[in-house]
């Protein structure tokens, strides 16, 4: 049975309805005749089924779709796993394997639509929104938050990374005094006599052990608490924030509109040096004695931001080895917005 | 007993000597007297032991030092895990104490001598060489290698990491035949009928099971072996080189010059995208299925690359999660320089 192309998807006649879309959900029915996406094409010429498209066998025809490699890969992966699969648009689909994948006026923004086990193209239930990319094709922060990735990289191994709009929220609540008397120092300040609430209930600052001790505060925590009036520094709240801005520029803005929005949320932040992110949280903090298991590890990008998809691996592995979830807060300086991102196992 | 600055440094009369170096290891004895680095003298004053420095309890002078706090807490830290130290230069101590930690032009590359644990300054022997930074002091690739970092973060909390010139060779070798044909296709390359010992042996490529199936390789492994002799594409080794270069520009020949020297070594590179590095290695290959288990991460970069601490914490945190040890290959698309870091504690 022989393909043919004609306006970016592959026509085959006689019974290939019958055959491929039927019992195995490949392509769209005209008829008897059946519509294939080219990496509907190249999957049953790779077993098979189809013996070529316009006169090309397999490997031929695979070379000679741009970038319809990397997608074949990942449709292949996803039959191999039991699925059954559709390309969103057929002349999209061929239109994007041509190289136009990433394109931002995409009406529809992922290239497959994956349907739950048992299910076909003749259902109507979608089980995962996939977008293919290569591990080179940057991906705008953006353009996630309701679609699965499936990064190919560059020795054709798939890494699928599932992205969604999370709710962040907790129940930690202190009620901290006012007025208390901190000073810079430096790039942070402390707080020499500090009410026992303040580090006890509100998890803020890192004590000072000893007589001369007191509480350390990062310049994020210093200026959430400036701007509330729990304590009082040397020129205010600003000045607080100017020396945020003097050390971190403009990112000083945007972390500390996170950690705002993390505290209102009743969530609590501390650092995520260790993990190389901005903060790890704690959603139900009552008392610092006990203390469980921070959940998530937080990564404040500008709303703008373009991940290269083998930065998004680094963290979300790291994230999920110490059993916490990635989440990136996307910030302007005033608002958030929150994406989480976790490996998937289709 | 008090303290006064001079010179940078702060003196303390009477039998300072005595009190402080001798049985403790702090400062410089000139006499009966003593010279302290600033660093010193506060966590004299913290302690209790000395009552002032110019007039100035603790918490004042602490703030009155720029830079002085991050020293201090590093300081201190060492101290209380059973450490005597010193800075390396007094008045270089306390010029860098003054903000000028990280001047390229600096005789000592480092802060602190830690001695021994039982040893001190009347001893020949240190047990680290570290630096002083704090989180958001950019460290640039080539003032590591024998220092040990101490980065102090936000929070002010310190994460210590080894920094060192680590020997990176193998045992894999592969006899390999000549004259294979392969094929590009797009960012990547295949051979499709592939000798068996280029995967069992040499470890290269990604099989593609299947009938229609063949090799997979990567740009890199393709360039590799292109320019070896072992496979050949049309357009000949340049023809990979100048597709590596299309899709990543500079990078790609920093990459290949890292991918043929651990070749040369014995070790056998493949992509360490699960782990957001450059490769992943395997030091002794015989044969694909007695694979053993990765002992490298790989992230390649410029020689004039400069780390921001917190991209460190983030790798070396990912390496020690999964037991593998982070290397940098630093290159200028010719030669290659190796780093390792690791955490330590102390």
């Amino acid at each position: 049975m022989e393909g043919r192309t004609r306006g970016g998807v592959v026509w085959v006649e006689g019974n290939a309805r019958e055959r491929f879309y039927d019992s195995r959900g490949y392509g769209r029915p005209d008829g008897p005749a059946l519509e294939l996406a080219p990496v509907e094409a190249a999957h049953l010429l790779y077993r098979g089924d189809l013996d070529a498209v316009d006169g090309q066998g397999f490997r031929a025809y695979l070379a000679s779709v741009p970038g319809l490699a990397v997608r074949f890969l990942v449709y292949k992966d996803l039959r191999d796993r039991g699925f059954y699969l559709a390309p969103t648009t057929r002349g999209g689909a061929a239109a994007r394997d041509a190289g136009e994948a990433g394109d931002a006026e995409d009406a529809e923004d992922v290239d497959l639509h994956v349907f739950p086990r048992g299910k076909g193209p003749w259902d109507d239930e979608v089980a995962y929104r996939v977008r293919v990319v290569g591990e080179r094709t940057p991906v705008p922060a953006a353009r996630l938050g309701d679609a699965t990735l499936a990064v190919v990289d560059e020795e054709s191994e798939i890494t699928y990374l599932e992205s969604r709009r999370p709710t962040v929220s907790g129940t930690s609540d202190a009620t901290l005094p006012e007025g208390v008397p901190a000073a810079m120092l430096g790039d942070r300040a402390a707080v020499w006599d500090p009410p026992a609430e303040l580090y006890a209930r509100g998890f803020y600052g890192q004590p000072l052990e000893g007589e001369a001790g007191g509480l350390q505060l990062s310049l994020l925590e210093a200026a959430h608490l400036a701007g509330r009036g729990v304590i009082e520094v040397s020129g205010g709240p600003d000045a607080v924030t100017e020396r945020g801005r003097e050390v971190e520029g403009d990112r000083f803005d945007r972390r500390l509109a996170v950690y705002d929005d993390l505290r209102g949320r009743g969530v609590v932040p501390k650092t995520g040096f260790k993990f190389g992110a901005d903060f790890r949280t704690y959603a139900d903090v009552t008392s610092v004695e006990e203390l469980g298991h921070s959940e998530l590890l937080v990564r404040v990008l500008p709303p703008d931001h373009v991940f290269q998809p083998r930065d998004l691996a680094l963290d979300v592995r790291l994230a999920h080895g110490v059993r916490k979830t990635m989440v990136f807060a996307l910030s302007d300086g005033q608002s958030v917005e929150w994406l989480a991102v976790e490996r998937l196992t289709p």
